[in-house]
This record gives C-alpha cells, sequence and structure tokens, in this order.
C-alpha cells in the first residue's frame, strides 16, 4: 500500500476540531504534502490551510483525497459521498481512516472502477503477508514502546525521524497505525492484522535496508496493557529493535479503557529487553519520552531530571524540549550510523 | 457458535490418514459423538467407525457434518460440494476446517439458506468481540503453554478433562484452535482473530463461572516463538489462568518453522510468571507434560524424574503415562476444587 501525495484533506461536515485530529497529525507532520482542505457546508474543524475545490485542487497537482477525519462510530455517511465520487472522477486516489469500507458504497466502488483509482480503507487490512520468521535483517531498528496506549509513541518516532534526519542519519518514519500511514504514505495498521501475522506483518513494514540506516518504527499498545500486549509483543518481535524508547504519562494511574494500574518505566524497560533479546539480543533503551502536559515547565524539568538520573538515560518530552538528547545518545551509542544519509 | 452432535463425519476422497489427522482427533476424544464416517470413491482414510450414507445418517440422528481433513492448501475440491449440499438438504449443519470458505460455494450457502442450517468455518473468526477488560472473572482457570508450537497443548488440555472429571472436578476444556473446536463444539480460533482482539477473545471463550469450576485453556504457540507468542501474551492475558502445565517436546533444537533456539522449560516458567502476573497475580506452574515420544521407556522414565526434581513439579508424558500426578498436584493445591461436580 503506497498512498501518493500530495493530498487533498477532506473534512466532510464534522462538528468539532477534535474530530479532525488525524488530519491536522498529517498537516503537523507533512505540511507541504497537504495541498489544500476540502469542507463541507456546515463543518466545524479547520487545518490553517487553503480551502479548495476539487477542481482547483486538480490543477494544484493532488494525487490522492484524505478523509481524515473520525465522527461518531467511523461510519461514512451517505452525502459525503457525492464529493468522494468527485474526487475520484477527478483522478484521485482516496484513503480513509473510517471504520466504514470506502468500497462499500456502490457509487464509490464503480467511480474507483471507472477511474482505474485506488480506494485505500487505512484501518483494515487486507493484505496477506507471511507468519514472522526472527531472522536478523540488515539495517539499524528503533522502536516506540510504551507504559500504555496513547501515551506519545507516534509522536516520538516522527519527531526522532526530523531531528535525526537534520543531524545527517539516513533515518524513515514506519508507521503501523492510521494517522501515521498518512503522515509517511505506506505502512499497516498492526492492529486490524490477524493475530497469527502480526510479527510478519512488521517484519514488511521494515524491510532488510542499509547497514547505517535507521528505521523508527511506531509503537502500538503496551506489554503492559490487558487488552493490546500481544500486539505489542508481535510488534516487537518483527521490529527487532537495536535501540528502543519507552514513552510516558506521568499522571495516569490506571491504564487507557481498563482498571490495571500503569507499569513502572522499569517495568517497561526490564520486559522489553527480556522479550525483544529473541530476535536481536543486542537490544536497549536510548531514552524516556515523557508528556509532561499535566505539568508546569519548573516541575517537567525537575521530573526529567529524576527520571533521567535513575534510569541512566536522557529524558525529554519531545513536545516541549524536543528530542536532541536522544539523538545525542544514539550518535554515541551508535556512531558509526552517524551522516550516512550524506554518505550513501 | 456452537457446533451441535452427533456428528458424521465427511473424508472426501483424501489421499491418505494424515490428511484426516483433525477428523481421527474428533474420534479418539469425542467417540460417542461421531456416528459414522462419510467417504467418497477413492478416499484412503479411515476412522475405524461404521461407514455411512447421509440417509442412513440423518435416521441416527446426526445434527452436523464435520469436513475434517485438510487437502493441500485447505482448499474445497468442487467434487466435495454435492455431498455437503446433500448433508444439507437432509437438515444437518455443516462445519469445516478448511481454508475455503464453505459459503464461497453458491450451490452451499444457496443450500444453507434454503434449509436453514448453518455453516461453520472454524478457521476463520467472523465474530465481533470486544477487547480484552482484564477483570478477574470468577471461576479457576488452567492454561496449557509451550515451549513450542505442536508441544502437545491441545492434547494435554484433553487430558486433564478427562481425568479431572474422573476424579470429581467440574472442568471443561475451552478450545483455541480447530481440532479442538469441534472437540469441544464451541470456541475461536485464536490466531484468526484480528490482533486488536486475541484478549478479549479469550475472555469470551472462558466467561466468568462457578467459584470452583475448572476452565482448561488450550494454549497457543509459545511466549518465544518469533512468528506467533504475541498470540500466546495475548492468549494468556485474557486466559488469566490460576494455574498452567508446560509442555515440552524434548528432542527438539530450533523452534517450529523458525531457526530460533528453544527455549528452556525454566525460561517458559518465569516469563509466564512474569507476564502472566497482569491480569492473575496468583498463576503458578502445576505441571510439565512431555512429549516423550523419541525417548525409550527408560530413558523417558529418567528425563521425567530429572524434570520432575529441577522444576519441583510433576512431569509426566500424557499419552504414555497419563496425567495422574499433575491432577495429584492441582487437587493438593486447590483442595477446595475437588468434586465440586458431586457438590454442584
Amino acid at each position: 500500500m503506497q498512498i501518493n501525495p500530495p493530498y487533498l484533506m477532506f473534512l466532510g461536515d464534522v462538528p468539532d476540531q477534535l474530530a479532525a485530529k488525524t488530519a491536522a497529525g498529517i498537516v503537523d507532520w507533512r505540511r507541504d504534502w497537504c495541498i489544500g482542505q476540502l469542507r463541507l457546508p456546515g463543518c466545524k474543524a479547520d487545518l490553517g490551510i487553503a480551502d479548495m475545490s476539487i477542481a482547483d485542487a486538480a490543477k494544484a497537482g493532488t494525487r490522492t483525497m484524505i478523509v481524515g477525519v473520525a465522527n461518531a462510530g467511523g461510519v461514512l455517511p451517505d452525502h459525503w459521498v457525492r464529493t468522494i465520487v468527485e474526487a475520484l472522477d477527478a483522478g484521485f486516489d482516496v484513503a480513509s481512516g473510517l471504520h466504514t469500507r470506502l468500497g462499500s458504497k456502490a457509487e464509490i466502488a464503480d467511480a474507483a472502477r471507472r477511474n482505474g483509482r485506488q480506494l485505500f480503507d487505512v484501518r483494515h487490512s487486507d493484505m496477506r503477508f507471511d507468519t514472522g520468521k526472527g531472522d536478523k535483517r540488515p539495517g539499524m531498528r528503533l522502536l516506540t514502546v510504551g507504559t500504555d496506549c496513547s501515551a506519545g509513541k507516534k509522536y516520538t518516532a516522527l519527531a526522532l525521524e526530523k531531528a535525526m534526519r537534520d543531524r545527517g542519519f539516513d533515518a524513515d518514519f514506519r508507521a503501523t497505525g492510521q494517522t501515521g500511514i498518512f503522515i509517511s504514505g505506506r505502512g499497516v495498521a498492526i492492529d486490524a492484522v490477524v493475530a497469527d501475522f502480526i510479527s510478519g506483518a512488521v517484519e514488511w513494514i521494515s524491510p532488510a535496508a542499509d547497514a547505517n540506516h535507521w528505521d523508527l518504527i511506531e509503537g502500538q499498545g503496551s506489554l503492559f496493557h490487558p487488552s493490546f500486549a500481544g500486539v505489542s509483543l508481535g510488534l516487537l518481535h518483527g521490529a527487532q529493535p537495536d535501540a528502543f524508547v519507552v514513552c510516558h504519562e506521568p499522571t495516569r494511574t490506571t491504564m487507557r479503557g481498563v482498571k490495571t494500574p500503569l507499569p513502572t518505566i522499569r517495568q517497561v524497560i526490564d520486559l522489553t529487553i527480556a522479550t525483544g533479546t529473541l530476535t536481536n539480543p543486542a537490544i536497549r533503551p536510548v531514552g524516556i519520552a515523557v508528556n509532561t502536559q499535566a505539568l508546569g515547565e519548573d516541575e517537567a524539568r525537575a521530573y526529567l531530571a529524576q527520571v533521567s538520573r535513575e534510569h541512566d538515560l536522557p529524558a525529554t518530552d519531545p513536545i516541549r524540549f524536543g528530542v536532541d538528547v536522544i539523538v545525542d545518545r544514539i550518535a554515541a551509542d551508535y556512531p558509526q550510523t552517524v551522516r550516512a544519509k550524506a554518505a550513501s
């Protein structure tokens, strides 16, 4: 699955900004891929980019229209179908993060066929994968793991991609969730894969690469989350990371959606090493990424200093303070990978 | 999904006995559910039970015809369709372990609709599950885990069901794979579930029960298998077992289908406790089940004695020596659950 930019961002008529969270994430990380936004009357979300008709977006070179909004239940309202058909008739592919498959609407399926265009439903996985092999693949890999779901794993991997590229590393973000797939144009929603193929799908997402190339793989869930730990372990084994960053939100006491207490950062480090060793005995932590949103600035700095001391690892809030301290550690621990881009 | 016995076993015209392995397993464990076998000309498998026509099987009270054979690729040959349609016309449900879905053949789908009969494809999972909750459910649970795939987890759970029922325990086998589903008439092929719902599906398979009732849950894969560990961990968290039995095949050096070395029994015990604690802090091992097929009898007894001493646990080969020593340990460790059946 390769979703081709540039994108026209379709927002439908969603009732608030939160419903366009995925679309906003795409604009944050790939501003230059986003040609404009298309909003229907009554839309209450705004990405802060130019409003455009299908015709204008076509002239500007759009290749894919992204349905990057989530309404209640993830269904595709009937009154959005006409715009999606128009996009296909204009020669765009269409990619959606909704639960409803685009092709389940006959008019959309017909228009895609008629125009020879592709429909992407990134929340579903119809690809066939092999089962994981566990063989070591060339290339360096970093995985973001978490004490919980929604603890900043995608953001941290994307921030590392940007900072490492700026420093001359040859580094690519690898998506395992829907927003990440739109942002990188490829990837697999790993939680939608049939259970037998979790690690095999990740081996496909992060294939063999140059020895000094870094794949920065978006983690999912937590090894300690009673709903999703299976996904997290299959992802870890398939990713076979050399390095990992632990993502943490310090004010939570229970894990998302369940009554299970949050594990400690130490527990996550220990179990990630204990289980990750199976497919990469060299696995080790290189940093801690904390979402300090709930803390004042002084409090946040004090907390990060303490966490850093406790684990002998750089600790930062990627949004507030950037990820340079983690990149410094990667540069120090894996010097042969610095400036791999310039050299290759 | 509830597959109703008694069964007519359909063997098609498979070329050897191995292709009827699933069907033979059903006859082994549920002889009284199997009314007869139906073989097409050229069939080289034989379950050792009466050959029967559809009409005779109907008279004898058959409720479901089981397609319990595996041919190359798991496809359903066109020349089997007529017999399956006849079974539906005779009022049987039909359950299949093939990859090809029964309903993908129009004649079969039509016949099921026409007769108001059910089609079961046990290798696929179309059920919707909730995500796992991790909440402790009433009732006792035992999970069979393994140092590898195909190490006797299903056999051990079934042998425990039989031995524990004979001793007055209130105990039910819970299936997580296709043969087990036919044997128990219900269950979910856990490796076919969408990754997000592994533990949730197991919570459904083994629901809340009487405090002294045992669910004996069929394990899958291994926490140390690079292809399937995610499935095994989700299964462990959903099963929230009080007790587990480690299944092992002592002559293997690498895990099935991959180059990864076999873990030790100790490693499996330690990681099962370390991760299983998340949903049941009381988790502990109660026995070791070894497939000693490759060893002579004296060698097998010596090996089991050594493994038993090393881990301070009863060790047996369930096929060769039965599982009484493990049931003894369960009776000693959980005395309140003995004779739960007589009492209830």
